[in-house]
């Protein structure tokens, strides 16, 4: 029985027509999950559960909004907040007082930074984080791991080779359209591999900026991000993590402080504000005060949501300790994901941090149908389900507890499919993308 | 007497230690209205008025939210579609359908474009813009003319000379940390000279792109956007209309609807959400497809309240006319400052458009002081008042009289300060500053 989500579909292949790509974002492109089957549209989202187009209900236990609502969907503390700010006026040729006492929370959270300024997106305030970064050391060439947007000053290491990104979360980032004059500016080392990066700073002298995700799925082996911050105070380079996806989810701000190194620059963005747009670049004075012998300025960038947004994050956040919700949380997922592998007799694997609990079938060239075919189960029975969970606070024990007993079905007709070499039989669409693709 | 606004000035200072340049914005800095007296912050802001943090209330006649809020501020109609959307979820791992509804407004509005794409700020737009239509043409030079915002594609015109953008909006735009490997592949031509762009096409034979603010204060002459357009197909350019500050003022959608000029790709922004971060991207299918051959992705471009509140605010636009209320205000004032300024015998210079209706006073190197004078004793009087006013539809006729009024007795007071020569001493804090500046 093929699964029918008639308006959501029907908008999905009309969005192609007329937005390039379907959606603004790769992960929320039909096609990474289940293509031709998946809902895509909603018209409601509260705590875990969304419904969509055609009124049907689902409990979200996939990527809650790309990370970006730790707290739930339209949490009730926040959308107050935000809604006084909207009554209250959230735009005017004035500035909002927010702005100045988010820059004070985050200064306290994170003692040793002393200046912020903000952007609405992630990537966005990545690119005026290393503006800033490049304008005070003086020197423009940047090092990095991991994954750091769509702008020019990341996408330019690919210019020398398409490949050069494929480790950093997503394969195939094309970079048609960025300047080639900024060939050999952006060059990749590995995450734990201090010795790539030793590498690259005795081959290159002009290194002004080094980029470090401090943590996604692998925990810092053998002092890594001492390392670096070393490395980086030997050679002049400022230092930046960027932390739009992790921050808050293990601890009250950037993952940073639980390794107790601090950078010169920190990005958060995602988490912070619940789902409405803000990013915030935060750094030592000295580093960010090179942002005033640079122009960095933007109009939207100047709205009162984003800053109120954050603050009411932020503080329920540290009010009800979601670090410690999410990891508890999380480790019920994942054990109950290695339980149940175990059970049907799955080879799976699990990786971490709870807050950001990911599994991978181990089926080499099958795997990606086998995920494709776990999504689409999974949606039958009234889950969006990928294999990353991004677990926020409104997923409660009982939640999970219904998951899992839906997943031990769902394990089972898995093994089945497998068995009886029936995957792509029963997969009633073609399988889920794991990249950047051309969409027609 | 000195304007006393403690709170707003303390917290102003203050923000200038924690947040470099004091804010996100140049144009919303103090120091460009009235250094040590503006309020700087606001509690309450609706329709025209904005409530201090003193609790001293303001008629806004200055630049409404820098021509973000042309309904006004806190807009009951857009504050109530947002509303819905908020209690509704903002956010979620499905997409919201009012992107693609809004995708399918602005090509109804905009018949030669067929795909959208958003961002959430002007600036990021301008960049998509420009990575689109360099991956579309092949050729990564840029000429342009006007002012384009923060990104390096536009400062790296000043790598080679700071002054190059000087003509453009804002002068001493400093490019540090712009990589110098872009130096020479933005370069800037005047607006209304054609002969400087064939000059310039003549020397460059890889210009991929060329961008231009159709209209601020000057009307195109002899043709100027129709012969951009030729020279952009002849050379094989994609033409970029940088409408971010111009569009929804003069007429539903961009203006160059108005002088019948379609370029490749227009972008669109602050109006078009009265307040509420957004801004658009609109073209040809066939250029606007080029944005699947290059990784142009960001988790908050997919938010709702953007969509929904430009929905909102482009059909009450068009609801209640618009551009007519503010061709009728803008007039209004501009007739009622010359017909003032001859009553005083004040040299003073009007420009339009009505709907951005700006004056400047002709006093050679006292000009800047005076204007200083003029915002300041207007804001002693219950106005915030500059050199222009982004007119709204909350500005109403019994407004203007009001603000004319106040007008008359302060050009009389400023008259009698040039008069006695007293202009700098009756003034109660430094001039305001003109452009780009380091803040301490």
């Amino acid at each position: 029985m093929a699964i029918k989500n008639q308006k959501g579909i029907a908008l999905w292949n009309r969005a192609k027509k007329i937005i390039p790509g379907g959606s603004q974002l790769l992960s929320k492109r039909s096609e990474m999950f289940l293509p031709d089957q998946w809902p895509s549209y909603y018209k409601k989202a509260k705590g875990i559960e969304i419904l969509d187009l055609d009124g049907k209900k689902y409990m979200d236990f996939s990527i809650m909004g790309v990370g970006s609502c730790a707290l739930g969907y339209a949490d009730p503390d926040v959308n107050k907040a935000v809604k006084s700010a909207i009554d209250n006026g959230s735009m005017s040729t004035l500035n909002c007082p927010e702005e100045v006492e988010l820059a004070e929370l985050l200064i306290k959270l994170h003692p040793w930074a002393k200046m912020a300024r903000y952007a609405r997106t992630g990537g966005e305030a990545m690119a005026v984080a290393v503006r800033i970064a490049r304008a005070y050391s003086g020197k423009e060439k940047v090092v990095f791991c991991g994954y750091h947007g769509w702008s020019d000053w990341y996408l330019a290491a690919n210019l020398a080779d398409q490949k050069n990104l494929d480790g950093h979360l997503l394969p195939g980032l094309e970079p048609a359209g960025v300047p080639r004059s900024l060939r050999g500016t952006t060059l990749a080392f590995s995450y734990n591999h201090i010795d790539e990066l030793e590498k690259l700073v005795k081959e290159n002298n002009d290194i002004g900026v080094i980029v470090v995700e401090p943590f996604r799925h692998q925990q810092p082996q053998n002092d890594f991000l001492k390392k670096v911050k070393k490395i980086a105070e030997k050679i002049g380079a400022v230092l930046i993590f960027d932390e739009v996806t992790i921050a808050w989810r293990l601890n009250a701000g950037g993952v940073h402080l639980l390794y107790r190194v601090n950078p010169d620059i920190a990005v958060l963005g995602k988490a912070m504000s619940n789902g409405y747009p803000m990013a915030a670049i935060i750094g030592r004075e000295e580093v960010m005060q090179a942002a005033q012998k640079t122009f960095i300025s933007s109009t939207y960038w100047t709205e009162r949501i984003g800053p109120t947004a954050s603050l009411a994050t932020i503080k329920k956040m540290q009010k009800v300790n979601l670090p410690r919700h999410l990891k508890k949380i999380g480790k019920m997922i994942g054990d109950g994901w290695q339980k149940l592998a175990k059970k049907h007799q799955l080879k799976l694997n699990v990786i971490g941090p709870e807050a950001l609990i990911t599994f991978s079938f181990d089926y080499k060239d099958d795997s990606q149908a086998i995920r494709t075919l776990f999504t689409q189960e999974m949606l039958k029975r009234g889950f969006l389900a990928s294999s990353s969970v991004y677990v926020s606070y409104a997923h409660k024990p009982y939640h999970v507890k219904k998951y899992l007993k839906t997943v031990d079905e769902v394990f089972g007709i898995i093994k089945k499919a497998i068995s009886d070499k029936r995957i792509t039989t029963i997969l009633n669409g073609p399988v889920s993308h794991t990249g950047f693709k051309r969409l027609t």
